[in-house]
């Protein structure tokens, strides 16, 4: 037998409980919020077809970073999914007469990218998506940006910021700039870094490329951030509307912008949100308003969130296009910022065991087993210790290790007089109950309703 | 680029929001039970390095059903997981300090086997193991017993048997049969066909292999099934005893046999369970107890659980043995089975939207997302209709195709009055409601507490 050894393969990890316990709270909430706004669950199987994941779909770059999977007997060239957009489109396409349109999904599953790993970069991560596929209306954005704020907030984020923009702006911006088509990547390239270099630093690198003077300043004077009242950024948009008068993409993509100003507004977002003309993402994938979110305060702890408007990508494996808005939580990302902020509340621990029986002697064993039924019966999750040859005190060391809160405590003389023994670790309170009391009391010193 | 095909892989499927909101429910309930009996979540990466999976530890057969999978860049050879046993032997050894023992897990997890695909047979599938590491005592049995005797139950399952055997009884009758060692495979894989061919078939094969009429006789008198009360079962284990005098393993067995059933009868689970001498199970992998659980009614449905003890394996990666015992639940069997007994609670529907807010023009849009809202914050999970240019019947079609219960109906007259209109699909009932009320009323239509 060759020597095993014991590592996860590059760039993958282990979860231990205390990283499970977490994982499972912020998958909860976010489930929870997006059930709420009646998203539906689906899921694909880690494996797609290699050729529909290796056709372009991602791009060049992209495609390097394909993990390949096949079975030795098997004809099918497979591949581990890369993300969870083209497998929608796929789904998609493959369940349509199943589905009703509009339709709403979100989907939390793990990814494959055989990226360089680095401090908070894994080749195999969750994505957390949520899409509403079927419909135009800018409602569909602003309920996609409703949903990221209150995912936020429902996990304790106090101070984040929704940025959004427009691709149809962006457009229209580079056709109003008069700078030339072949040069137009180089162009949002450049605005995209204005949070890294600052206007400043965006200036002198459309100078560097030749650009007039004219057209630089009038390019920088567009790349504003707004983050004032409805009032402010719609007279803004007014303002844009009549300098790219007769541009017609810009028109729409002010349309837009104006649509979801005011139903951000409406539904008391505003405050936690910034139009800002400088945010370009995804260039040749979205299609009409984007997001991106960051977290603000102590400092800018750098984004968690993604999306926008796509509405080719869903019609990739149907040859007709959809419209769809969706976004992306950086899951891994939030659970470090979970960590960092100090953001989980007290009750989760680095167990999910509430309380530990603990066994005075092998004879006791299945008194024991039965104390812990009636605790679990009253909603406790608990664990039983059984091996009496560890004596009690090793026993409540062993919960203490754990952090479990509470132990009980049944010798033979208490059983016999019908009572048990409640230890509380945390500051070493005990108590004597009747035994019929027990799944109350254990309760009440947990601080359970 | 590519023609793309819809299709997933063969033998592996996509799930729909109707499949998802059952496995969601399913997984939930088994992960509730889990966690009140003190397992700990944990997870491990899809994908293993290739020698770990390949060296010898499912044995020849099996590994030819592994997948392989690598990044086309990187040196390391991978695969995708196969089980979740030997992933927990790696974790164990990679994390011992970082746990204590014993050592209570559960997994919950897909995993991959490229078999031929046929009737409710995948090749990616999700296993759901719950064990109990470190502990040598019967009681760890007997507390795993219960788990599977508390999820099935929970789950809405009436009737069902829990057979449990013992592997060094199964031994110790291999010694006592004076069958010669190499003919013990094929005894023991005659014995684990006594369900299908009755012990009439049993003592024929038996016969046909050679062995003396005397050997098959005694033989075959000890392959009893015991599912009375405990005192007979004890009785029948007393008489093994006496018969067995001398064969230390089979003493052992019969041993841990006492000490389970009585624990099993001390939590009240008799009635559920079957000591079955008959049941055999992974040879040269379980090293005790063995469990194996049928649903019975309306007819035999075949067997939802395995497990049992298996003190070897664990210490696979750590060089050194660990006494472990556990369940797996067939959790695709489960799920197939909850549909034909039509064991899924009401409220677990085709959708998970409890209410859906409709559009009477375009200008109201704000005020539905508000509404909307107005519902989730009362607990209400809603969806809200996007295209007014589909009139309020075609969206109560839509409602009603996707099986919402309820649909809130505002027009612009409604709102400047301060009221709304609700409507209960299932039975037509309508009503109208001050606004203020909307998410107390909602609840009331929705039978929510």
């Amino acid at each position: 037998m060759a020597k095993l050894t014991a590592r996860t393969p590059k760039g993958m990890r282990d979860f231990l409980p205390a990283d499970m316990i977490k994982r499972q709270y912020v998958f909860g909430v976010i489930r929870e919020v997006f059930e709420s706004f009646g998203f539906e669950p689906i899921d694909t199987p880690v494996l797609e077809l290699r050729e529909n994941l290796m056709s372009g779909n991602y791009g060049e770059d992209a495609e390097k970073l394909i993990y390949y999977a096949q079975h030795p007997g098997a004809k099918e060239e497979l591949a581990l999914r890369y993300d969870l957009t083209v497998p929608l489109s796929r789904f998609f396409a493959a369940h349509e007469n199943d589905l009703s349109l509009p339709f709403r999904r979100y989907h939390i599953a793990p990814v494959w990218r055989g990226d360089r790993p680095q401090k908070g970069r894994f080749r195999e991560f969750y994505q957390c998506d949520a899409d509403i596929v079927g419909v135009r209306h800018m409602g569909a954005d602003a309920e996609v940006m409703n949903v990221v704020y209150t995912v936020l907030k429902r996990l304790g984020f106090a101070d984040f910021t929704i940025k959004y923009n427009n691709r149809k702006l962006l457009l229209g911006i580079g056709a109003y700039s008069g700078v030339p088509e072949n040069r137009l990547p180089f162009l949002y390239r450049t605005i995209d870094k204005t949070d890294k270099i600052g206007l400043e630093g965006v200036t002198e690198e459309l100078r560097k490329e030749g650009l007039a003077e004219e057209t630089v300043q009038r390019l920088v004077n567009l790349l504003v951030v707004e983050d004032g009242d409805a009032s402010k950024r719609l007279a803004l948009l007014g303002q844009l509307r009549e300098e790219m008068d007769g541009i017609d993409i810009a028109q729409q993509g002010l349309e837009e912008l104006e649509q979801l100003t005011r139903s951000a507004d409406a539904l008391g977002l505003l405050g936690n949100t910034a139009m800002d003309f400088t945010m370009v993402r995804g260039l040749g994938y979205y299609t009409g308003p984007i997001f991106e979110t960051f977290i603000t305060k102590p400092e800018n702890l750098g984004a968690v969130q993604g999306g926008g408007r796509y509405d080719e990508l869903i019609g990739l494996f149907r040859g007709q296009s959809l419209p769809t808005t969706g976004i992306s939580f950086g899951i891994e990302r939030i659970l470090e910022l979970m960590d960092i902020l100090n953001l989980y509340p007290a009750s989760i621990g680095s167990t999910v065991v509430q309380a530990l029986v603990t066994l005075f002697s092998d004879d006791l064993q299945t008194d024991a087993l039965k104390l812990a039924m009636e605790l679990r019966e009253a909603g406790i999750r608990t664990e039983t210790y059984m091996d009496a040859r560890k004596g009690i005190g090793k026993q409540i060391g062993y919960a203490d290790s754990k952090r479990i809160p509470i132990v009980v405590i049944a010798g033979q003389d208490e059983l016999k007089a019908g009572q048990v023994r409640l230890k509380r670790l945390a500051d070493g309170h005990e108590e004597s109950v009747n035994r019929r009391e027990l799944g109350s009391a254990a309760r009440r010193l947990l601080n359970l309703a």
